[in-house]
């Protein structure tokens, strides 16, 4: 392992699933990884609306990338942004703090993923943040515990149509995100938060939970869809489904229902789950290979995962299509493992030749504590049977045994007992960022920032 | 309790140690208390190095004080930021979002406590942050741990000075925070990262422990200092006694040996551990009953700990002078419960007449895993057993057995174990913020804040 010789440059773009993975696909391959990412950290993405309301704390979903590989010696971890990729001279270059650096690969795995997108909207963005990293995350726990704060006041000063427009929480995207985050919302309303107040009654919140396509959870069996309507609606959230948002501000927003009628909703904190954007990294190894990204800007790949006539690169995840893959952890992670097999079959002179074969291992979301419902290929279950299985399939998946036992015990604390553990909102939040409740000011992302005090202000 | 008729109104401004306690001891009280505080949670001050270094989460220390207090009746819990009261009109001015709202009290408890302060340095602030808020505590975990990050990347392209310069630490101060935090910083750099890196060896890393005084631990017995000195020596920290800073900047610092001669040190990261100052609260106090503040802004108060002439103001904790007391935990909240005591022995007709009397339980501080120094009254204690006191003394001050569960288990894995559960560092931190450690880039907080970059750019 530790010839002087050149071993073959294996880059990887990407901490997530895909990227993650891969390098621990390629532990024993004799190769040279280099680990390229713009975060420190593997996020487990699935579980970013329990930061969001004060279940878990980031480092419990967010380890560092380096630490879960420090005993991988034939990796290195880099903390960069890649900005191009060249297929031809077969380069990456990756830029941290403005310096780029070019790095040659004779292997190169992109997973870098999807981003939030606002179909072609981002000036809702600082109104509606996304669900898709941990500072989405912090700044929703922010807006969401600081909304409360601010209602209370509100209430104690008789405005009250401004406290309840700042108990009414909008979440835009009816998929497994908008879900879990639209459940959660109602039990922090409906149950954590009930005694806390002395103004307004946290049970008197409003939830919306809002999709453009008539039905919520539409990728899972219509049984399951409908069932799932229920659920959400005995938790207390409202469901609008053929609602189209065509405006968000720091007010509220506006949709449009099926008849093309136009309502606004009066609702400080908004919560984007609704759609997503491949990395601009797809279309720039599209336009090289000279293919066409498809509308959610993801790249259509060749059945081995490849660009067509570059069988040294592959890309996985998120920000590929093919065969209508869903952009799920499971999708990643049996491909990183399928590009790393290849790698290694090539390495060796045997060739892998058959296809990249996804073997679907369900899907599942929660809608409440002891609450899920499951699809295991023609097998559905729901409630706390489905519940259970999340439950174990989470913590699976959750990196790192020290990690499992906590998130275990802060579940335990949240769904038997009543607590959040992690309701923290920093000051800059309190004193920054919270000004965009304010009814005259609609900053943007700086003015935002720039609200900063310092301690040691009066 | 919920009689219609006004009962006494209490104002406690501040939720730290003073102001949660002040609340608490009048749990039973037949009055009205109103706690403002500028931020949400209480903050278990003397843990914050932990949140600094990875091993404690914000929430761990910094329970929502309205969670904390959800079931005594007798209280509101208010965020807001106290910018005037008014002894003579008995009334106090809070403002949030600039929004300003005046209570009028009849019995008043400041506890507003002390801030950072850097001998009237301020612009020392932005290269050294203090150790006072969760916002401190967060900044100085993505200073630290993303100079590692950086100092990786220069070592590669073998920018060894920048190596250098980025894994050496600067902590300023040498009470019980900096011991603290310097030995947490060897801790890391000696153990927790040895084997994440493969350019740097984190164990090369440079940690100095730095004092104007000639003293480490100055308000400890001698031989403990003596000790503490010998044992974070050990540790592989470079103790400088006698050494005055003069100059800070994103670079490093400057600072004056006791022959008055200037050295420099070369180091990004730099913690200030090393002066308070009182909130301004208190010298807006002092000035309403012709009394000055000492020269940590502190405000005089009578042996009842209330201002002259003014029975029903009481000032408590690290914001008050009396006796040369000391700004601990201890002192605000004996202090609180003696308010408490005394205005409820008021409402009933027998004022309290003795003094406030301090009961010294000790001081302590931990130097690293397993070893600490307590001193408790003649009674010095150190090492092994100083530890567990620790550890007992700690687990019985963090409120709530939730948050004790966890910590405990987080003690377990960074102490018995060699993981940091909490290295997260925000993309708001790498992309933003670290951009302070660039050498041609000196802004200050403000800037630092703008260099935000959102998920979906490329």
């Amino acid at each position: 392992m530790n010839s002087t010789a050149q071993r073959p440059r294996v880059i990887i773009i990407g901490s997530g699933f895909g990227g993650l993975f891969a390098a621990r696909a390629l532990a024993r391959a004799d190769v040279d990884i280099r680990l390229i990412a713009r975060t420190t950290t593997h996020l487990f993405q699935p579980l970013l609306y329990q930061v969001a309301t004060g279940i878990l704390s980031p480092g419990e979903i967010a380890p560092a990338t380096r630490e879960v590989l420090a005993h991988q010696d034939n990796v290195q971890v880099e903390l960069g942004d890649v900005t191009a990729v060249d297929v031809t001279s077969k380069t990456v270059t990756a830029t941290t703090l403005d310096v780029p650096r070019t790095y040659s690969y004779d292997y190169l795995i992109v997973a870098a993923g999807a981003a939030q997108s606002w179909f072609g909207h981002d000036e809702f963005a600082d109104f509606a943040p996304g669900m898709k990293s941990i500072d989405d995350a912090l700044e929703l726990r922010g807006r969401i515990f600081g909304a409360f704060e601010l209602a209370e006041l509100a209430a104690a000063d008789g405005r009250h149509e401004e406290a309840k427009a700042l108990t009414t929480f909008v979440v835009v995207g009816a998929g497994p995100t908008g879900v879990e985050m639209a459940g959660q919302l109602a039990e922090l309303s409906h149950r954590t938060l009930k005694h806390d107040f002395r103004h307004i009654d946290p049970r008197n919140s409003t939830i919306y939970l809002m999709d453009a396509a008539g039905a919520v959870l539409g990728s899972f069996d219509e049984s399951l869809q409908a069932k799932t309507r229920r659920a959400m609606e005995k938790l207390g959230v409202d469901v609008l489904l053929n609602a189209k948002v065509v405006d968000v501000d720091a007010r509220g927003l506006a949709y449009q229902d099926e008849a093309g009628e136009t309502h606004r909703i009066q609702a400080l904190t908004k919560v984007w789950a609704a759609g997503v954007a491949a990395s601009p990294l797809a279309r720039q190894l599209a336009d090289q290979v000279g293919i066409e990204v498809d509308r959610a800007g993801r790249i259509p790949v060749q059945d081995d995962l490849t660009l067509p006539g570059h069988p040294e690169v592959f890309v996985v995840g998120d920000m590929m299509a093919l065969d209508n893959l869903p952009g799920v952890a499971q999708v990643a992670i049996q491909q990183s493992r399928y590009a790393a097999k290849k790698i290694k079959a090539d390495l060796g002179g045997k060739p892998v030749t058959e296809p990249f074969a996804y073997f679907d291992k369900g899907n599942m979301a929660t809608i409440s504590r002891f609450r899920a419902i499951a699809e295991i290929g023609k097998i559905k279950v729901t409630g706390f049977v489905a519940w259970l299985l999340w439950l174990g399939v989470h913590l699976v998946y959750i990196i790192g045994f020290k990690s499992r036992v906590t998130t275990l015990l802060r579940w335990a604390v949240s769904f038997l007992g009543r607590g959040r553990a992690e309701r923290n909102i920093t000051e800059q939040q309190v004193f920054g960022r919270m000004a965009m409740h304010r009814a005259d000011n609609l900053p943007g992302r700086a003015a935002r920032n720039l609200g900063w005090k310092s301690d040691d202000q009066d």
